[in-house]
C-alpha cells in the first residue's frame, strides 16, 4: 500500500481526484478529491475520506449524514493521477438529497 | 447552451473535469480535462474534445486512432464543477489498448 501510494501522482495541490461510483448499479456518483492522509484513511476503514477543498479540511462522507460510502475496489487510471472508487453507498451521495451529484443534462435551464 | 457554459465552474487554468462513461456498459473509460472551446466543440460534433495538459492543445479523442467517442448525453454536477459525458465509444479509451484506463487495482504491483 505504502508502494502504490508512493507511484501516484498528486497535483501541485497534493490532491488526487476521485471518482465514486456504485459498485452495483455503476452509477457515478461524484467526483471528490483525496491526499494522501484520506487516501490511506479510505483504504484502512473501508470507507470513503476526501479532502474538501472549499473547508479546507478532512471529510469523512456520511459522517453527519449516515450516508457512508463503503470500499468495494480502488482502481488507478493509466497515468496514475485520477482514482476510480467502487463503493456501496449507505444513502445519497448529494447533498440535494439525489442518488448520486450528476442529476442535472448541461442543458437543463437549472443551470 | 451559450447560458449553460456561463453557469459551469471552470478552474483557475480555464479547465474542468470530464468523467467519461460507455453509456451502455456502464464502465467508466477515463477522466480528462476540457476547456470551454473543447466543451463547445463536444457539444457541437458530437464526439469528445479535451484539452490536454501535458501537451499544451486541443485534443480530440481518437483523431489518429480513430477510437472517436460519440456523445450520448452531457450531465453536470450538483456544484456545476464536474462533467459527466456518457459515450459510445468507437474502441478503446486508452492508449495502452484497454477498453478503460482504469484497468489496475490500487494495491497491484504494476503501481
Amino acid at each position: 500500500m505504502q508502494d502504490a501510494l508512493h507511484h501516484l501522482r498528486f497535483d501541485s495541490n497534493g490532491l488526487i481526484p476521485a471518482i465514486v461510483q456504485d459498485a452495483e448499479t455503476k452509477e457515478v456518483l461524484m467526483l471528490a478529491y483525496m491526499n494522501s492522509r484520506s487516501l490511506r484513511l479510505t483504504v484502512e476503514k473501508g470507507e470513503t475520506y476526501f479532502w474538501s477543498r472549499s473547508r479546507g479540511e478532512l471529510w469523512h462522507k456520511g459522517e453527519t449524514s449516515g450516508n457512508l460510502q463503503k470500499v468495494v475496489e480502488i482502481n488507478v487510471d493509466c497515468d496514475a493521477d485520477t482514482l476510480l472508487i467502487l463503493v456501496q453507498p449507505m444513502g445519497p451521495a448529494c447533498h440535494t438529497g439525489q442518488r448520486t451529484c450528476f442529476y442535472r443534462a448541461l442543458e437543463e435551464k437549472s443551470l
